[in-house]
């Protein structure tokens, strides 16, 4: 496949994809070129590509997750890879075994790459100090989420190819979101502006030292955005702090997307990486409505899964 | 592969399987036709053929179900289909999402055909409401289990080809069964005449209105039937009522075929969906004698569902 | 593939693997000869030789294991085997199914090989009465675990490739363990010399009568030893006597293998077939230094059980 756009001396040369704080813009946007191919792909009769097919991959998961599994294990099938699922509920975990070992074992059975969804952040960080197959974070505690902002990225860029300037609002519980740590990273670094909006009690400090606005105003906000991305309200997350925290209703009348909202700005898109809980971070009709683009986002999902999956096992240097 | 038997204009043009009742007898004796192929497949040095080698499927199962899942997953694997299984112990049901949503987002991953247990009535044919894949119940909850009745089916005509007129005799917990609903609905359709027999605190109203009869002599029964069908007593199904209900060895002595019966009705096959509870249903001598076919109901399960993949994809259109 | 080391005569005729009992000493050496070329072939850059891809296997696991199941896996896969895997979870045993009705009705499903893992002894071999299929024992209760065995020969094989006369040390809780039955058996079959250290209370009987020498001096075993092979302190499976039975710490310090002992003797290599309890069953350095080939035996797994998969698939008699 071709160079990166606009650099003909670009070569990506990353071996893990443990968060977007450690990929350039170029590797980003080389990342989201090749992902339209696999775009394409998945659009045909029949989706499949076996770039894969002499790969062994393992799905390591300390964490349940349907869609994200789902999507990486679709994405590794497709292109012909031999898959072996570990979950922690059967795991030697159980046994006491230590993470270290537990993936050096792994990886003595000759594995190509390792994907890694797990509660404490840095986990796959420290993975690649263990072993030599390719890491891919699919989610590190609320550090990282790092396929979910490049599928959001990719998704804005079917809107707008140009990414540079496009204004992001981010929408929600900023505090408990691996995906917003991702997607202001990666927009940031691709030249989008992004403002976070949502209860002061949610609002973390990292937000301005990575680079985005806060707003506690949603009106203001859609005014402004090109792209509003709701985030799930995770109530099994929120701990302690009942007095500040607005309950479910309040949350939706301050900061829920409504009809009116459409129809009042009629330009921005709506976002949610899902799973929705509708009538909570946005109106039912909202979330079905022509504006939104959430169903697209998960079939993006697995095609950008399957660029960084071809990336990272060499494929655009053969 | 050839038109249905008897009718040159008869084109196969069902896109789900939600249950026998949105089946004509045509489409069910296509089924059984095709089925016959697929059983000849298995009986193979090698039983694989390789038709589903383009499609994806997803195996969604809310409700646990090992050997259905089994069955389906062979079938599928032995077409060379993509696999996913999407378990409700993993899922984002437990985050609260909402079928629709979930099944859209599973769909929005470019999936040919569903394949759903879930514990209500009615879940397959919401489903495909919800989106374009094919649909295959593989049990809603007490309303219908299509494919155990189709295997049921072509057990009987592996031992009397000809459906029409045959004499099958359904024993048991009618109540809780979803096996007894659409075997009565499938073989009433091809113009089999069907008995249901079992405690009147097991029987319910549904059955003659699907046209068949009742019965509470099991000696009866046996001397008519053709065919005796045991059902699984599903104790952790049968709540409230325990003045009414048998206890098992009260049920067991009523109701539960003996090799006093083999032996007094030389005539009628036993069959039973599985798993059994020898001592209850029929003595354990019964289920291993001659006269029962019901490792062959297994067999046959992975044939009858390997030809029913194959209809849903378009198999017999190309 | 060529005829078994030094018996022009010799063929292999083995159906089932369910403990190493039932095996010759050429038996033995003909696996841990065909494992030679499965390593071969995992060390290639595409780790995969399609012999099995007209088989089907079932993973059949009432008991939690990763890295059996996962070994297991990756060699079917590997090999090009359809895999379906079953655990007791998700399984008819809750719902009171018998064994033998639950292998009998997988069976049926036209299945070629069924890998079984089970608490209690003596499952497989009742297995191979119940069904066709060929059955390969990973584990049953505390009798044997025959892969394991055969792996950690192969390893030492790889540094002594004539494994008679061989001294294997075996240290640790004798009691637990399936693995050291299994070791014991095959290594005396082929002529090694076995001793087993440990505390008093984790010794049994049977070594004795299996042909190995007991040691309650870990310094002695190790002056001795050209292997010494640590055995993981299962805390999960002993049961009562907290008076005899060392504390962990005691433990450590009576029969931990050190590094002053590497130091002290110089020829002996460590292995351990995991998961390790870092500090007790070893020093961490030990663990991690070059005299251990712990993720070697990790590697060895693979190759050893597509051997076996192969053999018993009839793969050298074609």
């Amino acid at each position: 496949m071709s160079d990166a756009p606009g650099k003909t001396e670009y070569s990506f040369s990353q071996k893990h994809l443990l968060g977007l704080a450690d990929y350039s813009a170029d590797d980003i946007l080389y990342v989201l070129e090749q992902a339209k191919t696999f775009r394409e792909v998945l659009d045909r009769p029949v989706p499949k590509i076996p770039t894969l097919r002499d790969k062994t991959i393992v799905n390591l998961f300390y964490e349940n997750s349907t869609r994200t599994r789902l999507s990486f294990e679709l994405a590794q099938k497709r292109m012909g890879a031999d898959v072996v699922n570990f979950s922690a509920g059967t795991s030697s975990a159980k046994k006491g075994e230590s993470l270290k070992d537990t993936i050096r074992n792994i990886s003595s059975m000759k594995i190509d790459m390792v994907v890694s969804r797990h509660e404490s952040p840095g986990v796959p960080h420290f993975l690649t100090r263990c072993v030599e197959a390719a890491i891919i974070n699919a989610g590190d505690g609320a550090h990282e989420h790092p396929t979910q902002a490049l599928l959001d990225m990719f998704t804005i860029q079917q809107i707008h190819p140009e990414l540079k300037g496009k204004k992001v609002a981010i929408i929600g519980d900023i505090s408990h979101s691996r995906v917003v740590r991702s997607n202001i990273i990666g927009l940031k670094k691709v030249g989008a502006d992004v403002v976070v909006c949502g209860p002061k009690s949610l609002m973390p400090r990292f937000t301005e030292s990575l680079g985005a606005s806060v707003s506690y105003n949603l009106e203001e906000t859609l005014a402004w955005c090109d792209i509003a991305m709701a985030l799930r309200i995770q109530m099994e997350r929120i701990k302690g702090g009942t007095d500040l925290f607005p309950s479910v209703r309040e949350y939706h009348e301050t900061f829920g997307i409504k009809m009116e909202h459409l129809e009042k700005f009629p330009d921005f898109m709506v976002m949610h990486p899902g799973p929705i809980n509708r009538g909570v971070e946005m109106e039912s009709e909202v979330a079905d409505s022509e504006r939104a683009v959430i169903l697209n986002q998960v079939t993006n999902g697995v095609a950008v899964r399957m660029a960084v999956l071809y990336l990272l096992s060499g494929g655009d240097r053969t």
